[in-house]
């Protein structure tokens, strides 16, 4: 018996992102997929039933089940993580035995983040949903004019603009390749919060403790720079909450690096020209100091302009 | 066959706030919805049962769907975000077939706030009900006397008073246009928290600040100059906890990052003075710094006041 | 025909308090709730069952619905919030009808605290079951003997001690008037813990920084008063995750606002005295002072006295 | 008709300890409960079904209630907080009518810690398993060579050694006395965390702030200590968060409330030494100072000793 | 009857770790485990019901249930610690009556860590899968080809890369054996974290301090080194959270010990130089100093050197 796999018009909305829990990799989010597909099986005459469409909802779904005997395109997303609660779930039933699935879900999915570029990241974002029956059976095309990401998603550190849908091939949890229905977005951060809370900061301790240079107190730079060292430390491990216990450093990270070494250095170097100084060598101090006045500032930019080049 | 759409009496009881999680903008709360209408096809005789009336709890709820047949104006929440709880449903049949449904639901509802005037914002809140069948079938219409949101709901950083419902057709999950009943109430926050905690403090240091400006020891203004800058960013990072990390700053952010400025201009200022002193213009310091005992308190005065006109 | 309402008898046993999440006033607990009322539908003859009583436990409870044809005082919890989770359900029928339904569930309870005397505050907490049907069918009447806080109840915080129990007629989420089951029992605080963490530390901190007043060393004390106004605003914070944000102070924030006023003069009070020392008038300074030494803890102890008087 | 009452074999296997929730009181925990009873309606000959034994799982347990009548030693943890999640349920049924029932259950239980010793405390950790039926139909006894605590339960706090079952008579939610089946076990804390965490830190810093006297500096000395009643303040309220609030202070408690005292004299004490030095009465300062040394380190182990006699 | 067991082909594939919970050692994970096994009484003719093989998903699996009569290899994950959320189940049914089951689930496991050589353990992950018929039933053989760690697990913290599968014999929660099927990898930490949060700082703080010792301040020297202690207390604070309270120190636990020790020891020396110098005899202090400047990093160098020894 020859077998023609059945088309299964596959289409998702992404109505709300719940929560994006970052150092989990976790989305949570509320959206809405629809499954089109034909079964001459379910075809009926509209006299039977005095009715131009059969539906079912949540409450009778299980009929529904009876009536196809199992065989409908049921499906998983693959890369869920918790429950799935289905938040209602609508099947209508044409005379020709043309069905639309309709189901508006709220579950979890896991996120790949890659935090390199952090903050400066585009994330991807992936919902994958897989049919549960063997490609010879069902195949899923993407539907058109349904799939769409809601403005009210309600994502504020996000800036969500363009998706895309996919269908592919895949062997994931089956022995046999199944049908894959993929809705992707990519998505940079805003930068504002970043700007504002981390690099705003950073830039005024930088600045500050610049100034103390044109005093010609080394005592005082002394403790301004070793503060600046705990300051930086106890900064940089406040940004390691917001991402996972990774095998690489992000961009902010080898920003703050920065701020430590150089901070190191100006204790060592100070520690260096108050030693000249209690050895009665203030003159040579002063002079290596006129230096350091432009080498400090220089140095950071070159540092910094470098961490950026490698990075982007 | 000509089909007039059943009209459903829609109202929405809000009877607790059970949590706002700002940050992720979600509202948890307990509610009851009530929906009437007729449907013929359930009038019955009081003698047949001997009854006034039938009734129907979650106990006993399949039976009413048997009778039917599904056929009723099932709902869903439309911004609800995770699973919902009938706490209870009764179903009250009358003979004439008028129908009265009840459900006291308890779920979590998507926030969209507008932080930027925090904490002088007033927030909108939505609880939308969509009908799951087209507006040719059922059609909402807000009931009379039901609506409220109850005295005792619970919520105390929020000022809730008034409410309006309203009714409206979307294309929403579905494809074709259904009926959603709108729960709205604006709400502005309790000012005694943020005044409190907030504009006290940050008043009280910049005060002891601008005393120190009468010490005319420059080294202890650039101490307590430099110690404001870390403590407002602590602050600042501080409140940053209470929203989203969204793409714009809120007037609190704006009052912190014009206290970041002034203390780092300070920090400049009095490194630049301290530099006359010690480079023996003393007297130079001394005539500028009277002028600065009247500047920094106007220009504060300024910055702020600018602020606020800009953002209210 | 005429239809007098069955009484139903009601008690309720609170058997442990899980957790109370005062910020967002919610209270998880275990009880048993027990009903008891008369249903000669339900009589049956001994001999017919060979049996002295019919008992249902949860897994055969559907067997009761039926029986009863759902006929039964089904009843909510007014203020919950979330699921209830029913542990065990036992129904027990004698021959003459007398039915016994006793429920262990756990839940969580929605709180209104008053805060305004925190940390002496009593606050007052409720169990609200309501009646799923009307007045007219079934009427609840205190159950004599049964209701009890259990003494392993498992709450640390607050001294249970008395309890009450009272029925009234209510409309709340339904239409027409049920009869309403309240436990209500009143508690205090430890009192312990509030000393020991809150006035202790805010005493000592008072008394060191008074000691102080005896080191004629003006710029220490204006240090040590500064470095208070800070301890106490990260003191307030901290003391501020114990309760919702609210649109009025407790006891203990104006406590702490006093202290952050008295450490703010003290600071004016010193850089006025420094201020005259500058100016060599440390004799003028020392006159003042001497007074000072005085006022300083009697204003203390004046203001925290009229704030005691404010508020009890 | 007399009744002899079934006597049900009970046993319990702790497997997992999942978590200790100490502020709450709460353990969450995996285990396994076995009964064991003689139902003679259950047995049957093997030649009938062709089968030694009757197995029941999770999947048609139903069958076994329909079986029994519901008439099986149906049970409840009676210091259970939440759900109880059956991980699974095996009924095994003899020919000659013997019975068992396993059950492997994931729930959380009250516990009911005394933490006056803290950190030393040994605490009881109780199961309570309550027959749903009276005593007079089932009656529970320990059952031999089943209870034990799984070598893997993945407990690292609590020591976990030994452990006790008992059966009791109680009447808890019910009116009539029903069987308790008790799993307890005492449980001491391991002491390297605590010894490492909170006393080693406090020698460290009492230590340092001792070897100060030898400074001859009295104004060092006064930043010190009132350093360390800040940074004891601070540890006391860090150390708060392992337990909950409650009506009196434990051994930790009291050992820093000694540190508070301490340190606050010392402040004192120095104060009136500085006093003593700028009213030129340096020789009285040094001569009182030479006591010093010796009073404050005994004064120590005298006021920590009396605390250990108190508290053990 | 003699009776051979049925032998359960078992496979696992590791699809998604969720989240790894150190504190508590716990692991949510996704996944999908795979069964195959011959039962004759299952077998069809295809003809029969028109098809090459029976399918029963989620929404039939009873219906799988009733034509075995409950007798297929059910399992249990042994360390699960809550409840087990099935994604989604397939069961396949070949004419032969070879059938294959396949589960996606979601659920937490238990983890039994040796935190000891922390941060550079290498930690052994286990699933285990039990049947709960027993061996003479059942039997689990290891499946070819089927088990894997899937390449997107999403772990970041663990570098996850071979695992292995056995099957054993034994006794857990039933009486008598059962079949257990075994997933374990072993996976140590990315370094780079640990390197740049923790090794980094500590080794900065160390330098700084050291070259203070080159500014023949002592009083400075004892404020550096006391800072020092506090720091390294509030850093193995902050660590200890890291992982659960235990009965042992880590490796990480021992270099902070080290650090205090160093630390206390260095103030208690400076005290001494500053005693020798306030007692004239600067000179005796200098000489001593000369041999501290090799002594303390050897020391240092040393003293880590013995406690990598020991650990590794």
């Amino acid at each position: 018996m020859l077998h023609v796999p059945t088309e299964v018009q596959t289409g998702l909305k992404l109505q709300q992102i719940v929560m994006i829990d970052q150092s989990n990799e976790i989305m949570t989010a509320v959206g809405t997929i629809k499954l089109a597909w034909q079964d001459p099986k379910l075809a009926f005459s509209p006299d039977e039933c005095n009715c131009q469409v059969k539906e079912y909802t949540e409450n009778n779904f299980n009929q529904f089940l009876t009536e196809t005997g199992g065989d409908w395109p049921d499906f998983t997303f693959f890369n869920q993580q918790g429950n799935r609660w289905a938040l209602n779930r609508v099947v209508d039933v044409l005379p020709d035995g043309s069905v639309t699935y309709l189901e508006r879900f709220s579950t979890n999915f896991q996120l790949n983040f890659d935090f390199s570029q952090y903050p400066f990241d585009v994330e991807d974002f992936y919902i994958h949903a897989d049919m549960l029956y063997p490609e010879d059976r069902y195949v899923m095309v993407p539907m058109e004019g349904f799939s769409a990401i809601d403005p009210q998603h309600g994502e504020d550190e996000f800036i969500l603009t363009d998706f895309d849908t996919s269908v592919t091939s895949v062997i994931a949890s089956r022995v046999y390749p199944t049908s894959r229905f993929t809705f992707h977005f990519g998505a940079p951060r805003y930068q504002v919060y970043y700007f504002f809370r981390i690099f705003v900061p950073v830039l005024l301790i930088i600045l500050i403790s610049y100034i103390t240079f044109f005093l010609k107190d080394f005592t005082r730079r002394i403790e301004v720079a070793t503060g600046n060292v705990l300051l930086f430390i106890a900064f940089s491990w406040s940004l390691a909450e917001d991402y996972p216990r990774m095998g690489y450093l992000t961009f902010v990270d080898v920003i703050m690096a920065i701020t430590f070494m150089v901070n190191t250095l100006v204790v060592i170097y100070n520690v260096y020209l108050k030693w000249l100084e209690t050895h009665e060598k203030r003159e040579t101090a002063d002079r290596i100091d006129r230096v350091a006045d432009w080498v400090y500032p220089i140095g950071y930019v070159v540092l910094i302009g470098a961490t950026i080049a490698y990075f982007f």
